[in-house]
């Protein structure tokens, strides 16, 4: 294989594989890059068995050449080496030669390098099929989609499913929910299929994909019976389920309430930020006191003192009410909820509470309260 | 003690006192600031034994009433937490009020605060007299010594001596000196006194003083048996001394050299830099190899593969010779250095050699060679 290739395109495709890339796979030949050049471009594939990145350059894009000098060929090479390697490189193309299989070298300027290489035959095969249900959305839904829930995935391997988004599809509508055991976030969307699946894509490894798609149009996605495949631009993800089967999220969800508090968002936020500062150590729990005449959050801790706020604008009718919970949890659920008001509905003072829109049901966030005492 | 005082205003010296707070101190009352309202203004003191920070907000300023309903007195409060109940505040002006020797209470807007509290009086007595031989200097020269050589101290504890630099005034010329014991850093000025002095100066602290001198004309230094006392602005720092006895530089510091090579320094960074990929498993070891004809950086590495890099401009009058180094070590010193040119001087292979100014002598780093070998 031999090629010459513009730097900056060569560095972005490089940063594409690469974050599939983990310092802490157990198989060696993975801090390596696959490269294979053929009539269609340079592909690089990259992976850490849980996800891998495909993506590629062609050699020519709108009539300019990027790609130039060519002999077909493949091998793999240190994936964090090559993009420093390229990175650093202060010329607008690079060359790229293998010497009898098993050094790469690399020119520009006045600088070069040997790297030492493998045949790209010695990669793993991962399957990057497009096979199972085939949905297309907007990049942008998907995005939302991911961002409203994925905080409340749970960040403990011990279950690997809660881990997890878990996507379910039915007669058109899909659902998206996560749960880490305290706490559970589901949105719903409409879809332009009405088959059924049900797959369990690791939080982690979505948020990486929307992060890729930013700037794109359009996502294709294949939910297959282990593996999700995601299409877009230049590249391909394959993305493996996490094992286990997710909890019930309709057997979770209160079908009513009874206690109804609508606030302003950003007043909530700024008062729970300033009165948890007195709960740090104390997973940031504050209480909210609900009562017709007075809304107020405070906090407490025996070391160092108390806080306590009154909120100006709200709207509530019932029973004095009094909650106890882990502000950053409900922080977080009011800016995935992302209106200018928010409805906290409850049922009672250590029962689930949903945090959710004033205008729309599609999205909705829940919340077990805890013990102050 | 009550007053009510500027948010801005309050939030900045917290900022400064907060500096002197450190997470691992043994002594748990060195968590608080002290805090001392008198006809003068508020005094806030930080400390973590071994550097001590007191700086003060007037009552008023050009006039401006800063601190306004006062009642004189003292507390000892969190500093952490009263930091960030000052920097959450809304408001221009906060209201504070001691009660019953015990609880702090913090208003503003619709927000409330208690915070536990002690007696000023139980804060250690930490040395903040103006004693010792006197030094006036500006504010930019100060910063210029620490970062000329703060770097190259040492950051390991065993030695606690090697982690300060030395001051050291003979005849009206100041000397600062640092070494970790693989390279040395030092620089000379003038000095306004003609007293002699040594003092060692943990490199941390003098660093800190550094960045708190940032934006004032003058610091005034006195250099006392045991600590160094900075005066400037609305603030006093005190920094113990490192204990232990300092090398003497002079006996470490080469008389002449054989080798000279003169370098542009931007092209050797560059080049140490990206020669430097290959040897990051290998504290940066790179290999200079001169001769009168080419100047070669480079770097090799068992299981990864190597890197050179020919340099394009350079004088180098002398027998071929070939050093290595590393890098990051040789970076620092010719930034620190700090001209458009650099000149390396050797001695041989395995003895330290120098980096310097093409300019002038007050500044010498000193770097010792590694085998690759």
């Amino acid at each position: 294989m031999i090629f010459t290739i513009r730097k900056d395109v060569f560095l972005k495709a490089l940063n594409i594989a690469n974050r599939a890339l983990s310092s802490k796979v157990a198989l060696p030949i993975l801090n390596s890059l696959k490269l294979e050049l053929d009539e269609e471009g340079l592909h690089i594939t990259g992976s850490n068995n849980d996800i891998t990145i495909k993506t590629s350059v062609p050699l020519k894009e709108n009539d300019e050449e990027i790609i130039s000098n060519t002999k077909y060929g493949g091998a793999l090479v240190n994936g964090r080496l090559l993009t420093e390697i390229v990175r650093k490189c202060e010329r607008d193309t690079l060359t790229f030669d293998i010497f009898d299989e098993t050094i790469v070298k690399i020119k520009y300027g006045n600088s070069g390098f040997n790297l030492n290489s493998a045949r790209a035959e010695e990669y793993p095969d991962f399957d990057m099929e497009e096979k199972g249900v085939e949905v297309g959305m907007k990049a942008a839904l998907f995005s939302k989609l991911v961002d409203t829930v994925a905080f409340a995935a749970s960040t403990k391997e011990q279950r690997p499913v809660l881990t997890a988004i878990n996507f379910e599809a039915v007669d058109g509508r899909l659902a998206c929910t996560t749960t880490d055991g305290f706490r559970l976030a589901r949105i719903e969307a409409d879809l332009d299929t009405s088959e059924s699946f049900v797959a369990n894509v690791p939080a982690k490894m979505a948020q990486e994909v929307a992060r890729l798609i930013d700037g794109e149009e359009n996502v294709r996605i294949y939910f297959d019976t282990k593996k999700a495949l995601f299409v877009f631009g230049k590249t391909i993800v394959s993305v493996r389920y996490a094992a286990g089967e997710f909890p019930n999220a309709k057997a979770i969800i209160p079908k009513s309430f009874n206690y109804f508090l609508e606030i302003n968002a950003q007043e909530l936020l700024s008062a729970m930020d300033r009165v948890s500062t007195l709960s740090l150590e104390r997973d940031n729990i504050v209480t909210l006191k609900m009562s017709e005449s007075s809304v107020e959050v405070s906090s407490k801790d025996t070391q160092n003192g108390s806080a306590s706020e009154e909120i100006s604008v709200f709207q509530y009718q019932n029973e004095p009410l009094e909650v106890s919970f882990n502000s950053s949890y409900v922080a977080q659920a009011v800016k995935a909820v992302g209106t200018t008001d928010v409805i906290l509905a409850f049922l009672g003072e250590m029962k689930p509470f949903a945090v959710k829109s004033t205008k729309d049901d599609s999205i909705v966030q829940l919340v077990t309260p805890r013990r102050t005492y």
